[in-house]
């Protein structure tokens, strides 16, 4: 605790591991702006993998999640950082979202829904990413695992609306679940058995 | 788009604006690691005082928070930054929350309940925050204006359980309401008054 001169808070800044942004660069060419993912399991495929190897790396939850736009061109992936950026904001979502409005230079992603654009997560989103989806300004969300999955591994979703697929689509945002759920959920239990964090933050109960 | 060569993907740096460490640093002295904001109203007076200098230096919504500690000393303060940052995910309390765990170099702030914090919200937190606030590891969380007060200038709080504030209690998160309420909420009727962009994003409805 300096006593003199002026003090900063801390930043946080958020950015992707490297072994991301190589990967991405690499043979899987997510990084050359002409790559097409055609289909939402395309676009799953990817998520998931990006999950995948965030357990490998061991830096963060296992959890990933991505912004495409209408012709399904990569805007910004995103994956788990809380353990690794001391950061119980940064879920999979959170990065995908905040990193795509950078590159875009908006913080409403689909303008006013005149330019559509889709979130794909690996798993169902938590109380918080939820909530984060309409602020977003994404038109579409697509989910692998269902909430379930991560539940029955020890994370904890948090407190949803029971119906909350409905509340976006009220919304005008589009939801499909299930979307290589499988897969996804494959991931989950991997992490799972190889004794990974379950970070859930706040007050212990019971 | 260049062709040749690594790209990286844009970061975001979650930072607070100048104004905000000056005025800390200033006559308020809350960067003073001894200051002690004794009561809940002393620390939403100063919780409000950020929500109207953000608006004064058009940094962002009208809305302000801050996480204390049980002695009642400043851990973070946090601003909404959405339009200056781009990002629809840098509301107040997301602010003080990601900067809090930065402080404390840990991504639970309450460390599973043994260490008591505080996140003081000049306005009721929206779904996202609300969802935010059980992974933060904050203990209490003390509000001002009202989520009704936010969507009377035109704010939409998103797609919220109707019994938030129970939801969080019944995660041992103690929930205090209406605290300055009238104050909090007069900065969030300047801020229409002068014009402010209400800058919900999504999809547009009706």
């Amino acid at each position: 605790m300096a006593s003199s001169g002026k003090m900063s808070f801390p930043q946080l800044v958020v950015r992707l591991p490297d072994w991301l942004e190589d990967f991405l660069s690499g043979p899987v060419g997510a990084r050359n702006p002409d790559r097409i993912y055609p289909t939402p399991e395309d676009r799953m495929r990817l998520v998931i993998e990006l999950s995948r190897l965030n357990v490998e790396h061991e830096t963060g939850g296992p959890f990933g999640a991505a912004v495409f736009d209408a012709a399904g061109r990569l805007v910004a992936p995103g994956v788990n950082l809380v353990t690794s950026a001391n950061s119980s904001i940064l879920h999979a979502e959170m990065v995908a979202i905040a990193l795509a409005q950078q590159a875009l230079g908006r913080f409403d992603i689909g303008l006013g829904g005149t330019r559509p654009h889709e979130l794909v997560a690996s798993t169902e989103p938590c109380a918080m990413c939820f909530g984060a989806v309409p602020w977003s300004g994404v038109t579409r969300l697509v989910c692998g695992a269902r909430g379930e999955d991560a539940c029955a591994i020890g994370f904890d979703e948090g407190p949803k609306l029971p119906d909350w697929w409905r509340a976006l689509e009220d919304r005008g945002i589009a939801v499909a679940r299930d979307v290589l759920r499988d897969e996804a959920a494959q991931v989950l239990r991997w992490y799972s058995s190889k004794g990974g964090v379950i970070y859930n933050s706040g007050v212990r109960r019971g």
